[in-house]
């Protein structure tokens, strides 16, 4: 009964528009606590890579902003911190987001005609007060072949002005879903936010 | 240059929201005209269901409201009329769309902790003018698989009121999200439309 009765708090450590309509389509309620970390990529594998950037990400807002709610009250209420990282690999190069429109036509260029992988690292802080906080990292990895693009094609698509804050250089969920054939993973997990996995890690842990 | 400078004129054969948004959302305009022909099933196997229903929409378009146009006047004018039936597919059974809420949590019940299949039979008709008309019809398959849900997952799902109007009593951009493990196939196919297949036909076919 006492569980029942514990509200659950969830953060979103990120700015990202895409992650925040996922949350809110499953009918979570939560606040948005961004982090301004300075990401630092110690790693070379590409899922070794998402798990560290999101590992810093969910630290940095648990530092900056749930270490003083929960040591000041607030102990019944059970806090959730979710973070994420998305990169596109293909051919074993890691692509974030484009820098410019010439990185951005590369990126496209590079994932055209062909099959890429979309990984998001994933990490869960949950606090029932500041003695009992648990913490679980994870990645999923997933499949997106695309059609053949010319250069018109992806002249066209640059310029729409979506590519420039996505990993890759193309939203799914936008214009760029003309050119997507198939995939073979989650699809939010391309969006940004692997939600069905995300939910059964928390049923797990709380 | 004369091919150019012919308007293309897009008339999607279907009431669906979800059709609209998938359309919308790769910035082709269009008219709804849907077809209100009682649907008449004499294939048995999904695939052809998919087809038959399709082509059964769209030239219930066609001959309702295509036909006329185009004897009258406007022969320079492109139409392009596309019209689409989904349906879900596990163990050799069909789903359309839930009855009522038992009907419903049938369906999901059925899907629950496995793998079916979305099959989206498609029919686009092209006229250039009353005499030169083309047709094409395909189907898209995507298999979708669903953690396992408890019965009082089920049950709060259905209380949404999110199952009554789709296919297999699901909606994977809606809450029922939260429970897809993953997708081999199109993502837009489960919502309705194949929709980079279909823009790979019409290239085809312009």
């Amino acid at each position: 009964m006492k569980r029942k009765n514990k509200l659950s708090k969830v953060i979103l450590a990120s700015n990202s528009p895409r992650r925040r309509e996922i949350l809110e389509q499953v009918g979570i309620s939560f606040d948005v606590i961004p982090s301004d970390l300075e990401e630092v990529i110690t790693q070379t594998e590409p899922n070794k890579i998402v798990l560290e950037l999101s590992m810093q990400k969910a630290e940095d807002v648990y530092n900056k902003a749930l270490k003083d709610i929960l040591s000041s009250s607030d102990e019944e209420n059970e806090h959730i911190i979710i973070a994420a990282d998305t990169v596109v690999e293909v051919d074993g190069k890691i692509m974030g987001k484009p820098k410019d429109r010439q990185d951005a036509y590369n990126m496209i260029n590079a994932i055209q005609g062909r099959t890429h992988n979309v990984l998001t690292g994933v990490t869960l802080i949950i606090c029932n007060g500041f003695s009992n906080t648990r913490k679980i990292s994870f990645y999923e990895s997933t499949e997106v072949e695309i059609y053949d693009l010319t250069d018109e094609e992806i002249n066209k698509y640059l310029d729409s002005d979506e590519s420039y804050d996505k990993a890759g250089a193309y939203a799914v969920q936008g214009l760029f879903a003309a050119y997507v054939r198939k995939l073979n993973g989650d699809y939010y997990n391309v969006v940004g936010l692997p939600i069905s996995r995300i939910l059964r890690e928390l049923r797990g842990m709380l």
